[in-house]
């Protein structure tokens, strides 16, 4: 049974009405009318390692337990899905305990915090790095109509970001099928629910794809390898370094993707031009700009 | 003598060919033809507070002593320009140490960080919150007309994320004068930029308006009220926690602004509507969707 009837494709995608996301607020409007509008949610998630604090993140609230398995993943700080023993949410307390098998000491490592461009606090950068050392991503193949459609379904999902905007969406998808939808007000929070959504599900990375509206930074490669997936498409830019990154760790990388033009820097190899692009139909697409 | 001919208000403003922010790199488009496009640089940039090395920014590195003084300073670990005894940045280690005259010890305030919605790694968010506590903003008057008349500068203005794409910008301005346009990979970088800026220059803030094109979150407007400056503004939208403390600290919050429409949810007191709105002429503006 598909959650949506519209978009039978998804296992997890937004519920714009979902009333804990998002909030109606009153204002003023430019000629001095009250004015309502519906705006999301932002909230502090404290996220333990075991007994330890590591972060507390700034997210809308709907999927704490993926988003803490996927921070603490791509922290490098659980080896995979095997290491841990339990994911406890308390939703008073507004915190989610994740605890792993095996121990850790992570107190070294919270030391050394990178900042990156992309709203990760705690990216053990030099750990992210290595991380990728031995990282091989999957041949596959990626048909360009597939991108095309996959824009195409997202775009016209309901979601937070179309209702009440001010966030984030990237989805997991597969070949032309959009799978799980997660937004967030930070595009890396969107990024850590899918990955942990990947682990808690052990569900297969490598014939995935992941499509984000934000930019593709290196911390967003850098994740998107880190989960296994050798595909990352966004209607936004680039930065250098993280094409660099996609070059080295063998990842397709295609941005600045609007209706049927993009530009792909990394990992052409994967990609079967199978749409006719001669049909110049840009899509009703949300053309974020850059 | 004006920095820009044609923009002849700035301070400071983007210079899209600069050679070391962006790069040229070659991939292929849509058509399988080979492209060469101009992609912004992301670098790190190692900050240090006297001896004790505070965090790894990832930046377009055009700014390193104003983005660390900024950080430092939204972090509360600067009391003010006055305790700022030197800054030096190293170009080959890409590091920068600031000194202050009074001794710091971070090293446990260091442990407690604060993923937000927005890109800030290190945000000790207690510590950000306290700072509120004694703000107080100015009264000051807002003209609708400065608005409209600001958003159509900086979208005219040439800059990076016109350029290359992928990146966030913000502004610091004076009634209808754009003065200082920041812009970096992580939209917490530019707002960090211009609050080094403030310190470096002691210039005033109680009579600037902040203009940014990044979403209007709790960070954003926790900073913005932290730099002395009572309004706010995006063209994109809002959270429910960024306006309930823009509401608190008295600060003006204007978001979803494209042409002549907006959304005021704070502050609606300080605005004069002063333009007439019958003359539906949205600019040129790139709409960024929400």
């Amino acid at each position: 049974m598909p959650i949506r009837d519209d978009f039978p494709d998804y296992l997890l995608a937004p519920d714009p009405r979902g009333s804990a996301l998002s909030r109606a607020m009153s204002g003023i409007d430019q000629n001095g009318q009250a004015k309502n509008i519906n705006v999301v949610e932002e909230r502090p998630l404290t996220i333990f390692l075991n007994s330890q604090e590591i972060v507390t993140a700034m997210t809308i609230g709907d999927y704490p337990k993926y988003l803490a398995l996927g921070f603490l993943y791509n922290q490098g700080m659980l080896s995979g899905a095997d290491d841990v023993s339990s994911v406890q949410y308390d939703d008073e307390l507004k915190t989610v305990v994740v605890r792993t098998k095996s121990q850790t000491d992570y107190e070294e490592k919270l030391k050394k915090k990178t900042r990156t461009s992309g709203c990760a606090v705690g990216t053990v950068f030099g750990d992210m790095m290595d991380g990728l050392q031995g990282v091989t991503l999957p041949a596959a193949e990626v048909r360009t109509s597939w991108l095309y459609a996959l824009a195409d379904k997202i775009n016209r999902t309901p979601s937070l970001y179309l209702e009440a905007g001010a966030i984030h969406g990237t989805v997991l998808c597969q070949q032309d099928r959009p799978l799980v939808y997660m937004e967030d007000v930070g595009r890396h929070n969107a990024v850590d629910k899918v990955a942990g959504w990947l682990l808690a599900e052990q569900a297969t990375a490598a014939d995935k794809i992941l499509y984000t509206t934000g930019r593709l930074t290196s911390e967003m490669v850098m994740k998107t390898a880190l989960m296994g997936i050798p595909v990352l498409v966004s209607r936004s830019g680039f930065t250098a370094w993280a094409v660099e990154i996609a070059q080295d760790v063998g990842l397709t990388l295609v941005g600045r993707m609007r209706g049927q033009r993009f530009v792909c820097l990394a990992g052409h190899e994967r990609l079967i031009r199978d749409a006719d692009v001669s049909i110049s139909t840009d899509s009703a697409s949300l053309d974020s700009g850059r």
